[in-house]
């Protein structure tokens, strides 16, 4: 077990867990309130089968007020088409293109927002970290997390600087952010060397890697180097236990957001 | 009159209006060629009053290709509502959010691409600027040029920072930068001082400024300090003359883009 003066010393652990846990509590106080006020429930679905069909029906139901399509879909479904189906004012998502130009633009507002980073941005938000005028670095540029979260840090004023595969010195670049936000899906990438003494990190990557001693023959480590990252950084995300429950949440909270506006109910 | 050493030692020019009579020279032919082989000639119009009733016509009448919403709009004009009111299919501008939505997103592509950015990047492109893998900044996020120009360089795997009025040390972030492209309207705000040696500079301002010694009492200036940065930058945009006529090229090859959709003719 560390002791006190060693944990003092080190970074703060951000508990998406427990950020996760209050906001599903305050969901789950707002679905009572509406389903007491008005008798209608928030109501989730997927599909993965005969999608088109399934998404058209959803579209036209007013019981469903969320459509997520879980990626990646099978390689002979065509992503594009698929996920186009989906009603603007049901993708939960926030995949649909038109949402995120929505989320690229100044001035407009989208339906929702994706799960995944809204989640890294409710995160630095509850835990009170200053998003204005910091640098910001997000490794990785994904529609449905990189792209969308360098989106979301512009919108909060940060200075942002998208890495990527073809970036030449990404530790350089890396080192200057206050706040990094990696999502690229390899192992430990980001080491204790590339991280600002006092930055914040959000570890959105779940990595397996071989490990003989844990039961199931592997553990789940984040794109970022925890044991190395947090003797430098001020704050970071635990993998697992940090973005993973914020996903869920997040999706929880476009599901009723949507109920809300379908409903009209504030 | 400069001597020949001294024109050596500096800058190269990126001449935007000679680029520009290229593009539309290009764009003569294909117009010619289109006319010949099925009679259709592309066609171009604003409108100003009765604006969406006009947009309506528009998007139904096959002989216009694409339509172009002067901004800015009149304050009791609602810009999002008659942005969006023009058709997908004939968004010249590209401003509509789902093609912006598009050009943020890996794997899209957008119907257009709004006209000023995509000429800064046709620029680069026809002097033969590498962007892949440089460090790219953009210095200002508007919905019509910085935004959807960082964007772009992403597309081409830049490594792209948005520097905007919030951020801190602006001139530090845009030293390191390769490629910098300007687009914030403020007369001379990027020094000689700001800027790498050897970077190429695209610079979109056109900014008015007070100088009683020419015929109509203003003479035009860029965001950057042509001056200073010539002797720095391997390569600069004059204004006027550079991004202008690239903005109107770009209009045109989207037009005939269309055109050439609208009619299946390749």
């Amino acid at each position: 077990m560390a002791s006190e003066a060693e944990v003092a010393a080190s970074a703060k652990i951000i508990d998406g867990k427990m950020v996760a846990k209050e906001i599903r509590d305050e969901i789950t106080t707002e679905v009572s309130r509406m389903k007491d006020a008005i008798g209608v429930v928030p109501g989730e679905d997927s599909a993965e089968t005969e999608v088109l069909k399934f998404i058209s029906d959803f579209n036209d139901d007013p019981a469903v007020h969320g459509i997520l399509v879980q990626l990646p879909l099978p390689k002979h479904m065509n992503e594009q088409n698929i996920l186009n189906a989906v009603s603007i004012e049901k993708d939960v998502d926030g995949f649909h293109p038109l949402n995120i130009g929505r989320l690229a633009m100044r001035g407009r507002e989208p339906s929702f927002v994706p799960c995944t980073p809204k989640g890294c941005i409710e995160l630095l938000h509850r835990y009170g970290f200053q998003i204005k005028g910091k640098k910001a670095v997000v490794i990785g540029r994904s529609n449905i997390v990189g792209m969308p979260a360098a989106l979301l840090l512009q919108r909060e004023d940060a200075t942002v600087t998208i890495v990527h595969s073809r970036t030449q010195n990404p530790e350089q670049i890396v080192k200057e952010a206050d706040i990094v936000i990696s999502a690229v899906g390899q192992p430990d990438m980001v080491r204790g060397t590339w991280l600002k003494p006092g930055a914040v990190v959000i570890d959105v990557g779940i990595n397996p890697v071989e490990d003989a001693t844990c039961p199931r023959g592997y553990r789940l480590v984040g794109d970022v180097c925890y044991e190395e990252a947090r003797k430098v950084v001020s704050a970071i995300t635990p993998v697992p236990g940090g973005v993973g429950p914020m996903t869920i949440a997040m999706l929880l909270s476009n599901t009723l957001s949507s109920a809300k506006r379908i409903h009209n109910f504030q």
